[in-house]
C-alpha cells in the first residue's frame, strides 16, 4: 500500500507520532489532477456518504411530499452534534413521516457536542437515538419508506429496497459498477460502502457541481445548497466541518467521516478532494486538508480565520501546558 | 522513517485502516535480537518510564523511610484506573509524607476505570487529582522531596533536583548519555524522555532481571516484584496491561504508555521488548504484542486465556453488531 506522509505530532519540538495516508484531487469528470500516496486507496466512505445516501429520497420527491426545506435536507447529510437545533429538527422530520424515536435503528451515543466542547455531559442527562449524529440520515430513510410504502422495521437491511436504491445511486455517482462497491456495516448500523479514494473525490466534485450535474443535478443542487447554506446543521458548534464551510461560504462543501476520511467539493474550482488517514485518526485530517487546499491555491498565505485553530493545532496536557502540536507534512504531486 | 506493518482494522472483511510502527527485542545486555521497522525509532517513553522515574526514591531509601510495601511501589509504577484500591493507596502514600491531594501537580481527568468498562461516570461524581492515572507516581515524587528536604511546589520542574536525579538514572538504565535523552512534557506535566526504541526494550530487559542487575539491582528487584506481584494496582480491571501480566505471572512485566507505546520484560527468557505504533493508536498495540510474543515462542499456539480478548479484538457498533476486527500483521526479523 503506497502511503504518503500527511502530518506529524510533536512533543517538546520532536516528532512523537506520524500519520500517513492518501489524497486524491479530481475534476468533475473524475480526472485525477493531484494526489499523494495511493489515489485509489480503498476507502470506506463512512459519513462522507451521507449526501448520496439521501439521493433516493431526493429523487423520489420526498422533499415536496413531506414539505421539507433546506434545514431537513441538511440534517439528512449531517453528522450532527446533538444540539437542540439538530435534535428538534430530526424529531420534527420523524413526526412528518408519522414516526418517532422508537422507529430509529441507529443506536445511542453521547452527543458529539460534549466532546466538541471538551465537556462532560451534565449529570443525569439521558440521551436517546435522536442524539445520534446520524439520526437525520435515518429520519430521511424512514420518511422514504413511509412515502413509498416500504417496511419500516428492516429499513437498514442491505436487501431492503431503500438500501438497494442507495447502492444503485452511490455506484452511479461514483462512476462504478455496483460490484465495485465494497460493503460493510457503519457505526449507525446502516450499510456503508468502500470505493477508491479518487471516486469519493469524484462524488464531491459532482456534489459541488450541484444542479449542473447532468445525471443527478435535481438532487445534488438542493443537497449542495442545504449543506453549504446551513453548515451548522450538518456539523455543530466548534467542529472542523463547520469551520471549513464557514471559511468559503457556499463554495466548499465539506464532510468528515469516521476512521480519518474527509471529502471536499469546491464549486468555484470544479474540484473534488478526498483524504484518508490510513490509521483512521482524525487529528491528522484537518491540518493535512488545509495544507492540501493551500497547495491547490484555494487558500492563500493567510489562513482564513475559521480554519486557524485547525491548521497547526496546539496540544495541551491536563493542566493546560503546551506539550506539542500537529503539523501537516503532506505534499501533493501533479498527476 | 522505516516503519513496519503492525496491525490492520477491517470492516466487512476488508481492510479499513492500517497501523505501522516499530518493534525491538533485546537481551539484558542490550543486544538487538529481533526487530520490525526501525528498532531505533525515537520513542517518547510516556508511562513506560514510570518504574525508572521511581529509581531515585527506591535508591534513596524511601521505602524504609516511609514504611512502604509492595502495594505502594506498584502504585508508583502505575497508570492506574482510579478504582478505590488505587485512590485509597495513593491517599495513604501522600499522608505518610505529610501531603495531600492539593500537593499534586498531575491534574485531573475522568478515571480510566469508566473507559475500561465502556461506562459513563455516575451522575454528579466529582474527581480530583488522586484519580489521575499518574497520581501514584506523583505521590512518590512528593515523598522523595519530603524525605530529602527538597521544595514540594516545583517538584515537576525539569531543573528540580528530583527530576535531575530521574534523568540521570533513566540515562544510566538506558545506557545512554544524558544528552541522548530528548525531553518533553508528559500528560501529567512531569518531564518525559524519548529514546531509541531498542533502549526502551533494554530498560525492560533490565527491569526483568530485577535484583540481578549489577548496577540497579537493589531498586529493580523490588520494582519488578511489586509490578508483577500486584498487576491490578499497576493497571486496573479489564485492562490489557493487567491481562498480559496475568498471562505469565511473575514472569512478564508489562507497561503501556500513551501514543501507542508498550514495553515488556520477560524474566524467564532474559528479554526486553518494546513496541511503538507510529500513529499513536493503542488499538494496534495489543494484537501486535501478542503476535510478537508468539513469534518469540513465548506464547504457543493456544493464546493464554487472559490474552484472548486482546488477540484479535472484534469491533462492534453502537447496537452491538460486529463490524470488523483488529488483526496483527507484524513480522519480526532476526537481527
Amino acid at each position: 500500500m503506497n502511503l504518503a506522509p500527511l502530518a506529524e505530532v510533536t512533543r517538546g519540538g520532536q516528532i512523537e507520532s506520524l500519520h500517513a495516508g492518501a489524497v486524491a484531487v479530481v475534476d468533475s469528470g473524475g480526472k485525477l489532477l493531484y494526489y499523494a500516496g495511493d489515489a485509489d486507496f480503498p476507502t470506506f466512505t463512512r459519513s462522507t456518504l451521507k449526501p448520496f445516501q439521501a439521493l433516493p429520497f431526493m429523487r423520489g420527491g420526498g422533499v415536496a411530499h413531506f414539505g421539507f426545506g433546506s434545514r431537513e435536507i441538511a440534517l439528512m447529510c449531517a453528522s450532527h452534534s446533538g444540539e437542540p437545533m439538530h435534535v428538534d429538527t430530526v424529531r420534527a422530520m420523524l413526526s412528518c413521516a408519522g414516526c418517532d424515536e422508537h422507529h430509529l435503528r441507529c443506536g445511542c451515543h453521547v452527543p458529539i457536542r460534549y466532546a466538541a466542547a471538551d465537556q462532560r455531559p451534565p449529570a443525569g442527562e439521558i440521551f436517546n437515538q435522536l442524539h445520534n449524529n446520524c439520526s437525520g440520515k435515518h429520519a430521511g430513510f424512514l420518511a422514504y419508506c413511509v412515502q413509498h410504502g416500504l417496511p419500516l422495521d428492516t429499513y437498514i437491511d442491505p436487501g431492503h429496497p431503500l438500501q438497494q436504491a442507495i447502492r444503485h445511486d452511490v455506484a452511479r455517482i461514483a462512476g462504478l459498477p455496483e460490484s465495485g462497491l465494497v460493503s460493510g456495516i457503519d457505526g449507525c448500523s446502516a450499510p456503508n460502502y468502500a470505493m477508491p479514494l479518487s471516486r469519493l473525490a469524484l462524488c464531491y466534485a459532482r456534489l459541488a457541481r450541484g444542479a449542473n450535474d447532468r445525471e443527478y443535478g435535481c438532487a445534488l443542487g438542493p443537497l449542495f445548497d442545504a449543506m453549504t447554506g446551513q453548515p451548522e446543521l450538518v456539523s455543530g458548534s466548534g467542529r472542523a466541518d463547520l469551520a471549513f464551510m464557514q471559511a468559503a461560504p457556499r463554495d466548499w462543501v465539506v464532510k468528515g467521516g469516521a476512521e480519518g476520511v474527509l471529502a471536499v467539493g469546491v464549486r468555484s474550482a470544479g474540484l473534488g478532494i478526498a483524504l484518508k488517514v490510513a490509521d483512521g485518526n482524525a487529528r491528522a485530517l484537518y491540518p493535512a486538508a488545509i495544507a492540501v487546499l493551500r497547495q491547490l491555491a484555494l487558500i492563500d498565505a493567510v489562513t482564513p480565520a475559521p480554519l486557524e485553530p485547525w491548521s497547526q493545532p496546539t496540544l495541551r496536557n491536563l493542566r493546560g501546558l503546551v506539550t506539542g502540536d500537529v503539523r501537516a507534512t503532506v505534499r501533493l504531486v501533479k498527476a
